[in-house]
């Protein structure tokens, strides 16, 4: 609690600095967005989400004078529900930000009040020894900012998630002024978004995605349109709304968090849509091809989603023809690729035509590349540099790139989830980390490493139980069960281990042994024979039960 | 078996056309390509691979005349050693397919006699009514050919993966003369590889890579460079061989397919390398880090890699730092890319430096983009088309792409596993379907599509065991047993299912039902108290045996 500026990366997935920052000074610390991750099924089965393990931000729960969201994706302010649930302090974000997040609350069933605080381009709040700026920056999500941080050891720069579009779609610009004066009066420390760190260029500007849009939609005129596409894009949904009603089309909006948004979206202005032009799902039918506009979520090939149940069976009164142009505009979120190609292919077959991002610009991406970046160093101008947002490979070609703006290697930090670092104008200086990382929920329970680990194994080799109830003279009391799941048992290894495990046991010699030692005997004797005839090792399970 | 063309698509993977394609006319039958597929671990856990089906080949196998071999790919050979078992017949292929082949049978021990018959640029084989011309293309391994198939239906051309490479790293360039003349006499059916019909323009020379790497080399003359490369791709091998010689590096070869490649390109002189200059890895601590290159496996992030034992704690006696490069020469397989991230990131924070398909031009793909195959379409001129080798929404697209090219949408057939069709002057008729896609194999186990499923559901919701051990009086004889694996229950949980159950059977009321009601009825208490609990379904596996 010395009085000297102390950063600490917390967060739930591999993206350092994504989820959760804590900035800590003397008295004060505040926390910088509170973010959840999604895990890939292959490597976390049956895991829903993961949140950022808080263990240290309760401890020091008393000095937390604030939340500052940069903006309003869910791996920004996702774990907010859970983390307000131990930590209630006023949470400042843009409307948009603050609309997501109440909605969020709503469905978790929230009925504590929380101190919701909106801000604007400007905003500044005193949260004890810090003042937080927040500048307006462009993101694909609407009501993004970057955070100017006074503290008593200097200015910290967060941009937060964003890229530099000159042509947002509400025309409302990165304040690169603002970002430049701050920038010459001096910045300690830049923390960037490292995300596009591996692109080269410039990233493609929001409002030329509306003009391929447009010309998929003239090339297309005569079919139904569906277009998938991340549901908290408010500018894309409007571009694509703008798109459809050129044409006269009804809209149709599939899937929750495209209504939720589009709900939210009118609520703030941000889009205008005569009721008259919007129908429900279930009536479709009645309209023709060429006057329906559906807009969708799945762009992740999620299981539950409206596209995939499209590309199935059917879904609602929806059903996949050789009339469908289906726009995919998105990307695949690294690990999500097959389950879209699933959806793509399953698409294909049922005769729609497919419009995606490889073959037609109707995606950018939310994040600077490298020119972004080295425009925003330029006019920051850090002392010390941290590259955030990325997996740890991008952090250092983030470093890299800074370096060869002149930012010494010393300067620069890379951290890890739970690093713990002081900053001062004297130098970075690294403190002991600090336990962190990600809880994993599955519903809302919290599951361990170990069950973890048990279930990738059942799915890579299977399961094999034995059940052997003995009587007191330690011989099979009935007939010794076996049981497998996941396998493939020629019966006769079957036959092998039961009798085997029924001579061994039925002299009664094993009487006096424990149940731990009869579960490892068992268990050796099933992998033995298991081993020697199929060469693998499924996952034994030996019950032993006593009269 | 009437004299038309008939024309089965067969394969392990989801690529249609790529892993195996069956021809037959009246009483000839030909094969092309016999591949295996690699699963994804998530959809398919605890598989090793994915064979295709044969029960209709075997059904017919007394008509085959011959295997064709396109190139050495192990999707393309990979299942030889199991077709063989059953259908004895010549394979047909380039000198190194066969080579490759030929380890692939040693390493299967494989004691019986196949005939593997080499061929050249122009050769031509007759099989029963078909006479099969190979003509020289480019792809990632050297020794590729198309298929001119003359049958008395006509010629069928059948491109084999291929690209248009006119600056080969042997100089051995596709023979586009011999495709024009064949398409200038009259082409029947065209079968093109659908791989990059998403890449618009050219792909990239493979020497084109080699001037990447030199120019990498140089930029790191007194690091020690690590490459990562798909072990099959002799020229690239060959490239990064030269580059380290050049620089008076000797070559460390780690991983078994790298040392099977070079081998084998140095018995066909492919690769020319003084045996000095070839170093053990367990004696790379011997020599300075700027006189070393080290060509290692794990380009797809595979666990046993080299390159993945490497990124954690250290293989042989090779430990990752600060002055090591390690340039990723290959792509990732979509699917893959998680794990290719982790072992990138854990490179990364060892110190080393990356050098990446997506900021390097380190990688080529060996397949033709938009513009290659356009030229193709335009050389062979066929009456009809049916795009292979890629997944559906790739044929769909190549069919789009097709009849842009003036091909009718009528002349043209988009196939799946298992399609069957006749194809003469008068257009193509589609047939029955067979039975196809693939055989999933554990080791050299079957394993049924079941199964996978119930590994699947296990990693997903965890499993719980109750054993219950009834007497004469269908009373319990012992206490009942709750076992878990991969779950976190809650011990209030656990109690209530054990006196639940312990309740309901001690009245001894159950003793007239059958195994099967005792289990449901066991399944059915469970669960409910699981999910009115937690909320989840876990399998759960009733074991109930008899006194």
């Amino acid at each position: 609690m010395a009085n000297r500026l102390k950063i600490v990366f917390l967060g739930g997935v591999e993206e350092i600095g994504k989820n959760m920052t804590l900035l800590e000074y003397g008295e004060s610390a505040i926390i910088l967005d509170a973010g959840l991750g999604f895990p890939n099924s292959e490597n976390m089965p049956g895991v829903d989400f993961l949140i950022p393990d808080i263990s240290y931000v309760k401890e020091i729960k008393k000095r937390i004078k604030g939340i500052f969201i940069t903006h309003g994706h869910e791996d920004h302010i996702g774990a907010l529900p859970f983390v307000l649930k131990d930590i209630n302090v006023p949470v400042y974000g843009s409307s948009i930000a603050l609309a997501f997040l109440d909605a969020k609350i709503n469905r978790a069933g929230g009925n504590k009040k929380y101190k919701l605080v909106q801000i604007d381009n400007g905003s500044i709040i005193q949260a004890g020894d810090f003042s937080v700026e927040f500048i307006r920056t462009t993101h694909s999500i609407a009501g993004a900012f970057s955070l100017a941080i006074t503290s008593p050891s200097g200015v910290i720069f967060f941009t937060g998630d964003f890229k530099i579009d000159h042509t947002p779609v509400d025309g409302k610009v990165a304040d690169l002024s603002r970002i430049a004066a701050i920038g010459s009066k001096g910045v300690l420390l830049l923390m960037q978004d490292s995300t596009n760190v591996e692109r080269l260029g410039y990233s493609m500007s929001e409002s030329r995605v509306g003009k391929s849009l447009e010309s998929v939609f003239n090339d297309n005129k005569n079919k139904r349109i569906i277009v998938a596409t991340f549901a908290s894009n408010i500018h894309r949904i409007k571009q694509i709304v703008d798109c459809a009603l050129k044409q006269g089309r009804r809209i149709v909006l599939s899937g929750r968090s495209v209504l939720n948004t589009v709900a939210i979206a009118q609520k703030l202005g941000e889009i205008k849509l005569d009721p008259e032009m919007l129908i429900d799902i279930n009536n479709t039918k009645k309209i023709p091809d060429d006057r329906i506009c559906i807009i969708a979520t799945g762009t992740q090939g999620e299981p539950s989603s409206a596209l995939t149940r499209m590309s199935l069976d059917g879904f609602k009164n929806v059903s996949i023809g050789e009339n469908d142009t289906v726009i995919l505009s998105a990307s695949p979120i690294p690990g999500n690729e097959r389950s879209i190609h699933n959806v793509m292919n399953n698409l294909s077959k049922k005769g729609a035509s497919l419009v995606y991002e490889s073959l037609s610009e109707v995606h950018a991406s939310g994040h600077a590349c490298v020119e972004e970046l080295k425009l925003m160093i330029a006019l920051v101008k850090p002392t010390y540099f941290i590259p955030v947002h990325g997996e740890f490979r991008h952090l250092k070609k983030h470093a890299e790139l800074a370096e060869s703006m002149g930012i010494p290697r010393p300067n620069m930090f890379l951290p890890e989830l739970g690093s713990c670092i002081e900053v001062s104008r004297g130098g970075i200086r690294r403190l002991p980390s600090i336990d962190a990382g990600a809880v994993m929920l599955v519903g809302d329970i919290e599951s361990d490493e170990g069950s973890i680990i048990e279930r990738k194994k059942m799915a890579e080799d299977g399961i094999v139980i034995s059940a052997i109830t003995l009587s007191k003279t330690g011989k099979p009391k009935v007939e010794i069960d076996l049981t497998s799941k996941g396998l493939n048992i020629l019966s006769a290894i079957e036959d092998e281990i039961q009798s085997t495990l029924q001579s061994r046991f039925s002299g009664g010699e094993y009487r006096n042994m424990v149940t731990e030692e009869l579960s490892q005997l068992t268990r050796k004797i099933i992998s033995k024979i298991f081993y020697s005839k199929q060469k693998r090792c499924p996952v034994i399970i030996p019950i032993i039960m006593f009269e």
